[in-house]
């Protein structure tokens, strides 16, 4: 098949609140090809991934996304590495470009899987999908109490596993971090998996990080995240000498395979955080699954938007049936919920399954994801290089 | 002072050819605080670094990067990392922020020179700026007679060092990138330094890139730029234990400082390469300096547009007099050329001085940027987030 089309679908909440929650805007990837659809999603800037999709050319390495996946023929697995590779070098200069590739290489999973009828997994090698064990992604409460609840929340809804960041945490001081951690460690009970997560607060000041060692490693967290940013890789690896049974994790800023490796080689983490709507897609994710593996390093995905995102980010690491942990948004707005139709919702037994269908097997509410669809336009010297397309009737 | 305005003019030829010449079009930046204009210029895809700055927020740490810089107070040079940091931290999940931070970050220098009365060197704290080599920066010819006339050309206009790079070399055959080679040493006599540039052509196939290492040697070339993908630093260290005399350089695709780093502590590279208007800006190429020096690797800046970039990308090393050798692009677009009112052409003795004048000392001409500035109009929701600027009367 040919691919004929590449459309984007910028969704938004009415209001996007300052807070860190990652599902209150997405980009929707559709493209085209004979008389299928493919659906992918970036973890992105949409307005940002939608100029870099149509953008005019710079020169030979700085193209339009779209002028790399257009008109390609797409028959087969190698198919899907030889168009990326295309992006790669055609928009080799176009830092955004990677992003924007991420959800249009789901799409083409998606399409290839729809012509083979097979599941994602299938198609890159692995013979089942094993199930994963959720653990229940959210912020932190504003305050002790509110983390404390939460906590509480999510293990009465059957979640073995939380994880708890950004919000205050790391901000303010030692004995208020203590605090929260401390609460979040009680709200779950001894026996759950307590993950927290920093998000880069504390930059590549080992000190600040090492403060929080103490009540981290009293209150038995698994791991702690994003201590840094995510090249800092000489203080994650200070961090991670003395860090004892608290071990780090990170990788969610990887915007190609290289950047999640290095991270592997040189940042001394335990649990590799990729998230196939950024890293540049399914395969780009695969590779650095397999580096994992090779090297002892848990594999685990990173998720915040949709379910067509999640199982895009589990596909993956589907088959590696030691690497049972995996990001699940249990706060998300409204729309990263509504708009596709179906959901992987924990079973009986609390874990998530791959849907058993082809591709992703998840796919757009086109009258949900309507309601919010933004109108956008582009245009450079008159010309009207985009504007929003019609989402149509198909899925 | 406070930054009052911060304004995108996308600025490109009437027609962009698919070839590598990165001057074809070019995104300059204009900051306002009090009475004061800076200036600076982003090495990115214009529109898309446009939709970056005035993009809706998607969640804390994917804002839009005028939010960072807006309304921020600009008196002292820690101001410039702290509103960098800034950005970084409020775009995190927003990839191309980097390249268009860089933009933003060089005309800080400049509104902080014109302040001070001071270049930016002197604000990185060099006591003065010695001059460079230039080697005249250039693309292959379509054939090695071609590349044979670019060399003798570039010498009969007195240049000691030159490069060629792109057009055919790397994608056919090993005799015909030896013609080449062959040709461009013999263009430019014994004595004059030949670098060549493979520009990521053999992605990370050491064998591909070890197969020329024979012609390369023996034309004395003195590196090899980018034979792979940035990231590919396993095969870069491969290539480099076995390329005797012929060194390795690379790091233009660095996006900030880290990047760069890794290269120097992974890639086995003996020149690291660094673009200000792509890797945040003057202070996160300072810092790569610092490390380069630090570590015995030559730093050398790229810069391929305008020769307001070109002073933005020497001021970070304009102080390390060992360091002399840098890129000079000889085959400009007249865009490129045309934009600014002063020229760091080479001197009698062949050599490229920093201006003596505040900030980077380069300014637009901004009857000839009019000439070639793009409308742009981007709406979101029907209200209008960008349209182009008036570029008015003063620089």
């Amino acid at each position: 098949m040919k691919i004929e089309a590449v459309d984007f679908f910028y969704l938004s909440l009415p209001e996007v609140l300052d807070i860190g929650d990652g599902s209150q805007d997405l980009l929707l990837v559709r493209l085209e090809a004979g008389d299928r659809l493919g659906w992918g999603e970036c973890e992105a800037s949409p307005l940002t991934s939608i100029a870099s999709l149509v953008c005019p050319m710079s020169h030979s390495a700085c193209k339009p996304v779209r002028a790399s996946v257009l008109g390609q023929r797409l028959d087969d697995v190698t198919d899907i590495s030889r168009i990326s590779n295309l992006v790669r070098e055609n928009s080799l200069d176009l830092l955004q470009a990677d992003h924007t590739l991420s959800g249009i290489e789901i799409a083409m999973w998606d399409l290839l899987g729809r012509a083979r009828d097979a599941p994602v997994y299938e198609l890159l090698g692995y013979r089942r999908a094993y199930p994963k064990m959720p653990y229940a992604s959210q912020l932190f409460g504003a305050t002790a109490q509110e983390t404390l609840q939460k906590a509480r929340s999510v293990r009465d809804q059957g979640f073995a596993a939380a994880k708890f960041g950004w919000g205050p945490f790391g901000n303010g001081s030692v004995e208020q971090d203590a605090d929260q951690v401390a609460a979040a460690r009680e709200g779950l009970g001894e026996d759950a998996i307590l993950l927290i997560d920093a998000g880069t607060v504390w930059r590549e000041d080992v000190e600040a990080a090492g403060a929080r060692l103490t009540v981290l490693q009293a209150c038995a967290t698994t791991w702690l995240e994003e201590p840094f940013y995510s090249g800092a890789h000489a203080a994650y690896r200070r961090l991670a000498a003395h860090s004892g049974a608290v071990k780090l994790a990170g990788g969610e800023g990887s915007h190609n395979s290289y950047m999640a490796k290095h991270m592997i080689d040189h940042a001394g983490i335990s649990y590799v955080q990729i998230d196939a709507g950024r890293i540049g897609g399914i395969g780009s994710a695969k590779h650095v699954a397999d580096y994992a593996c090779a090297r002892g390093v848990t594999y685990v995905n990173h998720t915040f938007t949709t379910h067509l995102a999640l199982s895009a980010s589990l596909q993956p690491y589907a088959g590696l049936e030691d690497h049972i942990i995996c990001e699940y948004p249990v706060e998300p707005a409204s729309l990263a919920v509504d708009v596709t139709r179906e959901h992987l919702w924990p079973g009986q037994d609390g874990l998530i399954r791959l849907p058993e269908a082809t591709g992703p097997g998840v796919t757009p509410d086109l009258e949900q994801a309507t309601r919010y669809l933004l109108d956008v336009e582009i245009r450079v010297r008159g010309e009207l290089l985009y504007s929003t397309p019609d989402l149509g009737d198909r899925v």
